[in-house]
């Protein structure tokens, strides 16, 4: 496979996260009306914000702690500190996320959980704090013997791509949904893509673009510990 | 990691692929008025089906030549060929689903590819008819040179596994944006989840089950060919 060095591509990556955050920021300030915690319209636009935010930026950044070369030397315990408050910083965020179209939906009289988005995101959000859970529990408590760490180990990795992969369809399926709800009157119909839509469509496809990357550094085997295969790295 | 057989899991899959199709297609029977060819809504229903059939079944089925055991052993040759056919009739099926939606929106004096929905599809096909060139090119002609396709192979796998992805993520956006456009009145709102909306929200779910299966599949180590990452695998 060709060579590709991983810190100018982490750079990249990290500066597609920020994009994405601001992308997002923008499409919820400009067209959406801005952010408030007032039960309107403005405290579902925190939605997106936290979701993407949490779940793909903050997420993708947890996954690739492994990756970083200075994680390959010395003691591992920091860094599976470093992965799981990351992680745990996503799930807070998502947690949030969760709450504020919650509360917009209550304030508007809206079922919460009906749509095929809303059960996806569902899934989502379970299965990480399953795969958060089980990780602390194995990997950073004492008391998980080495036999079973083993056993997770790779499950654990599969998830952890699985998740970010349902992160990405939850956000896609989400923007879409909204923008169907958004854009339906006059000249700013969604079919006649105004502005909006053509925003927002380019900031799905670049969530997708991110998901990918970090999905492509995550499977690439010169970027892996020298040892994650090893009985020893899962001690 | 536990001992799993594969042939069971692959007939459990198996079933749950005829699953899937038999449930789309209940739902555009049941609810959605059925299938023809005269550009009613009925010519769209043939869509979802199409797309269910081609780019998740058959897709799934195409991606796991490799992992059942008769072609671990004897000549690659004709395997490659069962790959890239099954792999062929998916984009053969995708092809006939996206006319189907563009016969029905042209009848309609509806925009085509204006949705998110519409263009993460569009770049599942597009990346799905590049990866089938490209690996049609590089492994079943017989002029590409033994590094090119060492080179490739490793890229030929994990856009495997993306395309898969987007297929899963493409449906069941579709699904959602279908359910909106659908169940919009009265005591049918989608918010209400009448049964044709947990049917249909359930089938995503399956849709999703299934694709997650596959990728699981093709990411057990134990399941790949034993030879399949030496370099005369590759020749």
């Amino acid at each position: 496979m060709l060579e590709l060095p991983f810190r100018p591509f982490c750079l990249l990556l990290a500066g597609l996260g920020v994009l994405c955050v601001a992308l997002v920021s923008a499409w919820c300030q400009t067209w959406r009306g801005g952010f408030a915690l007032d039960g309107s319209a403005r405290t579902f636009n925190w939605h997106p914000v936290l979701m993407v935010t949490g779940m793909l930026v903050l997420y993708g950044a947890a996954a690739l702690v492994y990756r970083l070369p200075p994680a390959w030397r010395g003691p591992k315990l920091p860094w599976k500190v470093l992965h799981g408050a990351l992680a745990l910083a996503a799930f807070t965020l998502a947690v949030l996320g969760l709450a504020a179209v919650f509360h917009f939906h209550n304030v508007h009289g809206t079922p919460n959980m009906y749509s095929l988005h809303s059960w996806l995101g569902l899934v989502t959000i379970l299965l990480f704090s399953c795969q958060w859970l089980a990780g602390f529990s194995s990997f950073l408590l004492p008391w998980a013997p080495a036999w079973l760490r083993a056993l997770y180990k790779p499950v654990h990795v599969f998830f952890g791509s699985i998740i970010l992969m349902l992160s990405v369809a939850s956000c896609l399926s989400g923007i879409n949904e909204k923008l169907f709800f958004s854009l339906k009157n006059g000249t700013t119909e969604y079919k006649n893509l105004p502005p909006e839509a053509v925003f927002a469509n380019s900031l799905g496809l670049l969530l997708l673009l991110f998901g990918v990357l970090v999905l492509g550094a995550l499977a690439r085997p010169s970027w892996k510990r020298p040892d994650a295969d090893s009985p020893a790295s899962c001690q």
